[in-house]
């Protein structure tokens, strides 16, 4: 049988490269997404999900989850709190939602036993790491087993981003013939700007960055 | 500085239980309680703990939390599925809500952090196992270093109940002064009755087994 595969769909670049890495891997029948609804600043976030989703032809759905704003509260959730431009090296940015990848994860494996769906599929990445102890690869491969003692299965827990660059996930993009979804379909941007971005949040220079040198490395390559 | 605890609670034996037993480690003014507003099948547990953490002195929130049903349903929290009172060994009861226990700690660990609590308590219990895969030992160990990884944080989750039966937890309240409370206070009966229960659902049955032993016990130490 199939194996089936869920993936954490927020409608950003990273995620979006891994529902495609997704299909190429487990095949359209097997992909399904799910994102999650907890009162984002940016609620276009969702529908650029669904919208990629659509165009993927895997189906899509949305979970609320209003106990994250509960929590804890911060600037990702708060319409109150501005986002951070600059940050003391080594703290995490003021985006932070404590645990929150942890949340969302326990959240996906529950929803994926219950569907039959063993592989969940995570855009986190260590590379880029800024401060999140919940995107790093020890954290991932711990939560991997506490899932599977927690529900007596065998989840199996995919970061195809992990140790590449925005560069590398650029490239990953172009391989996978997605190259224009995710350049003009996809939300990064903290002040929720879609495609391009507004250019000067931190998320908007990462992406920009690797996206330049992608484009650099393609031109040498040719 | 004191160390600061969570206690888990949900008004029923062992959680209750718990909660004295923190407040006897950690002295009152260091204990918090939470319990979890899942869309319970007797809302009436809620309040039992909300009366017990008041006679206790500690500060009790209810985080409310519906998203449980949302990702898996079963007879806990649907009324429409009634409490089986037999089962086949080893299968876990119908009363199981899928990684539960692991979202709760998640939950609990959360506030924790945000509040500046290290240590969390839990009445979970490997002894009168039932078939919950997240009320293990090895469990609630990998979620411990799960949680730290995942916040960057020294939780300590305890466990005062993990190895002990039924008997003796009953020994426990006992030694703790609030047999009493235990007895006619708390809610662990699966049909929604305080106190001594409805008689025959398996906590019923259980609760009351263990009771009878330690006082047989007593009878013979006395």
């Amino acid at each position: 049988m199939d194996k089936k595969a869920l993936v954490v769909l927020s409608g950003g670049q990273d995620s979006t490269t891994c529902l495609f890495w997704a299909i190429d891997k487990f095949g359209k029948e097997n992909v399904s997404a799910v994102g999650f609804d907890y009162g984002q600043r940016h609620r276009l976030e969702l529908e650029c999900a669904e919208n990629i989703a659509k165009k993927a032809g895997v189906p899509y759905e949305i979970i609320s989850t209003p106990i994250i704003n509960q929590l804890s509260a911060n600037s990702l959730t708060r319409e109150d709190i501005p986002v951070e431009e600059t940050k003391p090296e080594g703290t995490p940015p003021n985006t932070f939602v404590e645990g929150r990848n942890m949340l969302f994860l326990t959240y996906a494996a529950i929803y994926a036993k219950t569907h039959g769906m063993t592989d969940l599929v995570t855009g986190v990445c260590e590379t880029d790491f800024s401060g999140y102890p919940d995107c790093r690869d020890i954290f991932i491969k711990s939560l991997n087993v506490t899932l599977n003692l927690a529900m007596d299965y065998n989840f199996c827990i995919h970061t195809p981003l992990m140790w590449i660059t925005k560069a590398q996930t650029w490239a990953m993009a172009d391989k996978l013939g997605v190259l224009d979804i995710i350049y003009n379909e996809t939300l990064t941007c903290y002040n929720g700007v879609m495609g391009e971005g507004c250019g000067h949040c931190p998320a908007c220079a990462l992406r920009r960055r690797g996206y330049e040198e992608y484009m650099e490395m393609k031109k040498c390559t040719r």
